[in-house]
């Protein structure tokens, strides 16, 4: 699928000079991005998601916990809207639950997504925002859910796209505007190799 | 124990105003704090931290996953400072793991927290961040971890301490700076009392 694609040259010299590749195509970014975050890099890809989405009306952030948290929080500082996580089990604590299954190809096995009632409207115009999309398992679980209260999702950001797995071709083929900062195109022999 | 405690007034009164109490000594803060975030009060608490560390030279945030990392995030980009996540599980894919264990008296258990080599260094000067400061068992694990390294801890922040818990005072009695923007003085009865 061809797609249009500006990649972010900050993330990607980044990845670049400090991303790891280990074996089975796990690509390591624990320096700036999972473990310890570069506020600097963290906000310079946040004002850059801010303009890419410039011309569309947003009024809440939505990110499954946790690795989405640090971007979706620097985006709604920028833009001054509120920002819900969505979580990846049910815990029990939570009244008015709004769930789906997910089913993970990668772990063999389906898992819930879900996210409060009360912090999901019929009238939230709704940005989407997380670390890595690969199978795009979390972000079908978000699709249901925003579907369900039948809200409007504007579109999905993700600073990571691993462009050798099926997640980013599923979400552009349902037509949602899917902004990547930076697209792996593949990870084989260890090598990282990067979209231009 | 007689404490130094200012309460931040924008915190104290949402607690007042948005914040439920469950059974069982449960705050519920999920509208604002923990399911869903208000990105001007997260700001306003923010900087209320910088205000109370504004004396002491601070290099690295540090927080623990998954609730620390917005006030985390929101601290390091306003200090330009690296934020570092520990963890309260041992993850598979990270080496170099510093760890320590922690006995959690409300779960009768033990459990790590744990956090790369990599992203703490002898000559950091670390401002730890969380949520809730309730018995103080992931704080503990911190304080471990930090005299592994050799690092110093400048101070530990709080959004709401349980002031009932033994936390507050363990950590006070270590002489760390502690400060929390809420001390909650009891939730007997489902009742929110708030120390002014």
């Amino acid at each position: 699928m061809e797609i249009q694609h500006t990649p972010f040259k900050p993330l990607v010299d980044r990845i670049l000079k400090d991303g790891k590749c280990l074996e089975g195509g796990i690509l390591k970014v624990d320096g700036f991005i999972n473990q310890q975050i570069d506020p600097n890099l963290l906000k310079d890809m946040s004002i850059e998601i801010v303009k890419r989405f410039a011309n569309y009306k947003i009024n809440k952030i939505l990110t499954i916990e946790a690795s989405g948290i640090a971007p979706a929080i620097m985006l709604g500082f920028f833009l001054n809207a509120p920002v819900v996580f969505a979580k990846k089990k049910v815990p029990s604590t939570m009244e008015n639950m709004l769930t789906t299954e997910v089913f993970s190809f990668t772990k063999q096995k389906s898992y819930s997504v879900c996210v409060s009632k009360d912090f999901l409207q019929k009238d939230d115009k709704i940005l989407f925002v997380d670390d890595f999309l690969a199978n795009g398992n979390a972000a079908k679980g978000i699709i249901d859910l925003v579907k369900i209260v039948g809200a409007e999702l504007v579109g999905m950001a993700f600073l990571i796209e691993k462009g050798f797995q099926a997640g980013g071709n599923y979400l552009r083929e349902q037509n949602i505007k899917v902004e990547s900062l930076a697209i792996i195109d593949s990870l084989d022999n260890c090598e990282i190799k990067i979209r231009q």
